[in-house]
């Protein structure tokens, strides 16, 4: 939850450091370079390659899988003009979602969730993205596909992508992270329909543990969602001009989408503090059945065993010891009382 | 909770996919046109019938109940120039209640609920209605009744309803929807009631589950409720030009039943809570008293038991087994410990 | 909780049906018209004979007990032009406190409280008001009292009364409402008095009833109360111009009035709140106690109970069988462990 | 909680009734006239001896201790033209703190807090105050010495005090309320210092008590507290002109303290909530080692009793019975089985 | 939690006393003087020493460490026109966060935490700053290290530092202090692994106090951080003209900082009060696991023993005592019934 910041302790603002864990090994780059009629898509070694791109008027997309290379970064930044907080915050993966609007670009951070198979957590990841009037550039920690179905839009050429300009493709971008959160909800909403029927079914200390998990993904997932949402309701609200007036109604669809993810997160809330709740009163009522039931045998043979102890002293004169049927006599009167106080268990409904 | 959404994934914004379980085999289209003198109602079974009706000063309000099958959404967006975004969201069944101005009609999605007798479980269904200058268009999931006394009021003509545009139409539309959560209430009103008795004769593992799935209920409920007021709060601010002044006053009373809603709606989650609470006393109470009843029980009988076991012992010389009356001695012992400790317990106020 | 409203589901706005129980048999109507020298109290049997009041300079104050009739209400709205919500509103008794400006009048409508003293519950009732530039109405469900004090000083002409016009008058009224929560709120006081003390001296399972029946009147309470406050706000910040300056200094001063009851309303309810910890714990408590207790005795004779069994095995060779002392040793031993295990259990202060 | 307000019920506004417990036997007027050459101080017998002040320039300070006499406070209030509202509340000790700006004049009501060393309880008392332009007014429903230092200021005439004017004075008057706060907290403080010891040493069902009326003790603060936060907000935006711009940088001053009296009651109550929830471990902890203690001393000798009930049976033939070393045999396996228990129990880490 | 704040209760605003603890023996004065060419270092013995700088373009720093000594804040304030209430706030080390604008400087007060490693608990100091057109001023209850990379920075004269102007060294001081936060938040991280680590493993009463340390660690840092977001919001929204325009960027990046540290903080809570709950329950598991082996051993052995205290008593006819393999089904039996018991307990799932 904390990310080792203390590296950063004491270096003035803008220094480049990458906070937080290498998840890539080498730098990747892409370009993609379009407008209605041209196309063009590459792979390059080093980022100097994309600066021929700056002054052309077609939409430049710069993607930057790896954020460990404060050299690259920096390149492109003083190429660019960007600010040098900007570079920094690039490079800091534990930010939270924001929008900083720097006038001749916008500089926004979104997290980016993805469900871990074999480990059943959600891992998140830091996206930035820098829309500026004739680019974007986003960033990943690691190369994702993620992006890939935005890719194959602008290949293909068809529907809006080509015809509009950077700021569609932001929203593109932003629409493909927000969406991945909906198959991550799912993803935990099957978690918890399994979790349910454990619940109902056989509820062990293993169960209790994966329901604290999950209230953990919860946090976890609030903590991406909530900032997010203020983000896009800022550029929603159109505070930059960067903006077009025709993409702020898809804006305002990936807000609604945004809430959506909200409300969900705080239902499954909800309903995983309601499975605690669940867990915890089917425990304490097992273990009530349990202890019930064997106090009740064990109620029942104490004074047993008291009648049988009393026949067993060796007092010179009981009387019923020297009856022939005093033994069957002692017999009857334990059933008796066994059958007693079953009977008086019984209409009281202890059990 | 959470519907499938997976599959609309990575495609561009607009496509129209169903998203939701299919509720209804076939889609079935009506239309009502009215005006003051002028009434006409029919089954159409292409929407393209419906669309002579656009050029008419008459107010033309189509019904369609079904949302799977993207052409007849297509067909109809494209020739009244609905906006991509508001055909997608009328088949992605899984929005929460919203108003959106396109400035020549306004998009409103509701959440109908319904009560399902069988499964005693609250279920809902999206309502999108349209507004725009001379139509209403509304979209339910499947074929319902509750607009049924709109109908009715349109077809005698008496009263407000035919003199009045389609803002007034939408409105009634509106009305039907949150005056039925009324009944929804009533419902679980008397559920909660009928738990409440349950609770006092006999609460068993059973009581507890319906507390927990009264209380899933009130979540959903809120869920569909507490946006509901927004939207028809910025409806009611006059955000939208196609309310004409007339009609305010109305939505101010639909707004009012939509407070009493929540109203309710917060004081049934208070009192499920506290039968939650009442539940738990309750059984742990119960419990308390089996478990105290057994143990005093035992603890009567174990010290009986350690005088009985005393003269069972076999040694050479316990003078008071030689006595005559030794066997007496030792009952009337008995019974005094009995006795004393009956008397203890029950001045310490133990049973 | 929830009043019967789906009688009228379907039903065109508007529509007059009486909501909620009939509490009065028949309907009465008193009329009082004064100003500062004219004073005139009479009841008549016709809501018509209230009728030509209204071209009088002078202020009229009509009182209807009883709402179930709607052909009263129909007649006095229609002659007054009362908007149709209004009148429908009238007749709905579950109403939240609300205020409604139709400019040429204002239409409020407030929750009165009474404690029940045989049932020991606090039952509510629905109070309207509509205050014009020279009449007030008041609608109550059943004859009361409350405003017998307001008539009183009417009739006797001291102090600002009769100086001052309707919307005094109509001041006047509503601060009865709200003066009243404060005895209501005494009531509730000295039932939590009572409660506590028997919370120390000897809380059982009816306590808990009590807290949580005390709780529920709790909700009660700030379901009224909390919007009432929005109301007077609303009045007070002069949202209204037939409210005049020199009224306003009591609006504010009943404004005053409303907050005090629901810091008083939250105050009771924390109180609640930590007499229920108080009650379960003092149970648990107790609980604890006698089990402790009964187990210190169980565990005790357990061991002497064992050596007794030692010494009643039939073994042919048990060499302290044979000591003629042996009883006494026996006896000896079995004190000491069981002042040993008193004094363990001493020292460990488990009593 | 609750103070009787219903003998006031159905009183026109403005009668002058006093609410609360009377605390004063007889009232002491004392007048303290001055600026900042001149000082006059005074104990009058009526309050008509104050008037002549009235038309001077000088700086009148008028302190009423005890509020029980509607004469005094009407002839004052008459004499300089206080509205009967302000009149009523001076006399009605239930107020919460509030202002009420009347243009020629302020009227402040706030609560002053006393601890009582004896039933170590806060106690509260009402404090008002009347700003004018040349005069302050301030009623208390006791005499006490709280406002001593201010007296002394005036009159050894040092510092600010009698440079500045009558609003000056109110802000010190309201400062030494608001310090005295802190006075307040640092002996709750100590208390719950005291607790936390007791807590960790030996934690009884008195802790518990102590704990809850130490959660009451902060209900109360939070009550006079939170609503004096706003009322010196108000003064400190410059609502009332009858402070002026000097004073201003004071009044934030205090505005301040109020902040960190605020915030302090606030983790107060996070620290009482931590000890309640520590004492129910605890205690529950407690509970539990001495029953698991018990229990396996019980379950020790359980199995032991029942070897030695084996051969104390009569039956003809048991082999064992006749072997000379029979009896060393069954201690021996006796003391091999309650080894052994005490060794499974030791590797479970039971004890 | 409570500062002793007693002894300034009374005296005049603006009277100098130090309150809180005195951690430092004497006062260090620091000065450093510098602009884009020049740089002057140096530590003075008196306050005096520092006048001369006043009226030089330079910026000037003066660090003082140690708030115990009236003399030398007055000296400074009454040379450099500070308000009284500024030197009285500087010598009250119990302030919040706040932050006053008075026109010609900038009086801020923020909470420096440091974690002490010993006693492993997070203590806090309070470090005050003025900055003026040409100065800056802090204050630090003790001398310590945390501004030693700001002071490199000047020293070095790389970079931004010597360029700007004394609001940019009042940002990077701040900026020190809220980065620092992260490395307290790196540590109470890596305590709460330990913990997670411990509870999973082993969970003792200790256990639970840590946890509960934690929790009011928690509290402490949220009184600390959240009104220092207020204060850095309104530093970074302009409000004072003594922040340049150039200078505010980097407020916006350290005020991202402290929504970072907010959010870490509420996250660790969320994680903390989980904690506890894993706590309660799994200690809740393990005590049942326990009583329940326990009851079921108990309980197999009763009924047993019931069997050898029937065969154990004197009646002169008991049939089976007389068979040679008697013991031997009395022994058959009792095997029997353990077994049965064991398959019962089995199936139930008890064990």
């Amino acid at each position: 939850m904390v990310k080792k910041t203390s590296k950063k302790w004491g270096l003035p603002p803008g220094t480049l450091v990458h906070i937080g864990e290498k998840k890539a090994e080498e730098v990747r780059i892409t370009v993609i370079d379009y407008d209605e009629t041209h196309f063009d898509e590459r792979r390059v070694e080093t980022i100097a390659e994309c600066f021929p791109f700056r002054d052309e008027p077609t939409v430049t997309w710069v993607n930057i899988d790896g954020l460990h290379r404060a050299d690259i970064i920096e390149a492109l930044g003083n190429h660019y003009g960007l600010h040098p907080l900007v570079m920094e915050d690039l490079m800091s993966t534990g930010q939270r979602p924001k929008m900083e609007d720097y006038e001749s670009y916008i500089f926004i951070v979104l997290r980016m969730l993805s469900y871990d198979e074999d480990k059943r957590v959600v891992t998140d990841e830091q996206v930035s993205l820098i829309l500026g009037s004739n680019f974007v550039f986003s960033f990943q920690e690691k190369q994702g596909d993620i992006f890939d179905p935005v890719r194959e839009r602008i290949r293909n050429g068809k529907g809006r992508m080509r015809k509009m300009g950077p700021d569609y493709l932001t929203y593109a971008l932003i629409d493909s992270v927000v969406d991945y959160y909906f198959i991550i909800l799912e993803r935990l909403g099957e978690d918890i329909g399994l979790l349910e029927d454990e619940l109902v079914r056989n509820p062990t200390i293993e169960t209790l543990q994966s329901i604290h998990n999950l209230k953990r993904e919860m946090i976890f997932l609030r903590r991406s969602v909530w900032p997010l949402r203020e983000v896009i309701s800022r550029l929603e609200r159109g505070e930059s001009t960067l903006f077009k007036q025709a993409t702020m109604v898809y804006l305002r669809d990936v807000y609604d989408h945004t809430i959506q993810v909200i409300d969900t997160v705080e239902s499954l809330r909800d309903m995983v503090s309601g499975m605690l709740d669940t867990y915890l009163s089917s425990i304490s009522n097992r273990m009530n059945e349990v202890m019930k039931t064997l106090t009740i045998i064990a109620t029942i043979f104490i004074p047993l065993s008291f009648v049988a102890g009393l026949y067993g002293m060796n007092f010179i004169n009981i009387p019923e010891l020297q009856l022939p049927w005093g033994y069957f006599m002692a017999l009857s009167i334990m059933a008796a009382i066994a059958l007693g106080m079953l009977a008086y268990f019984k209409r009281k409904r202890w059990f």
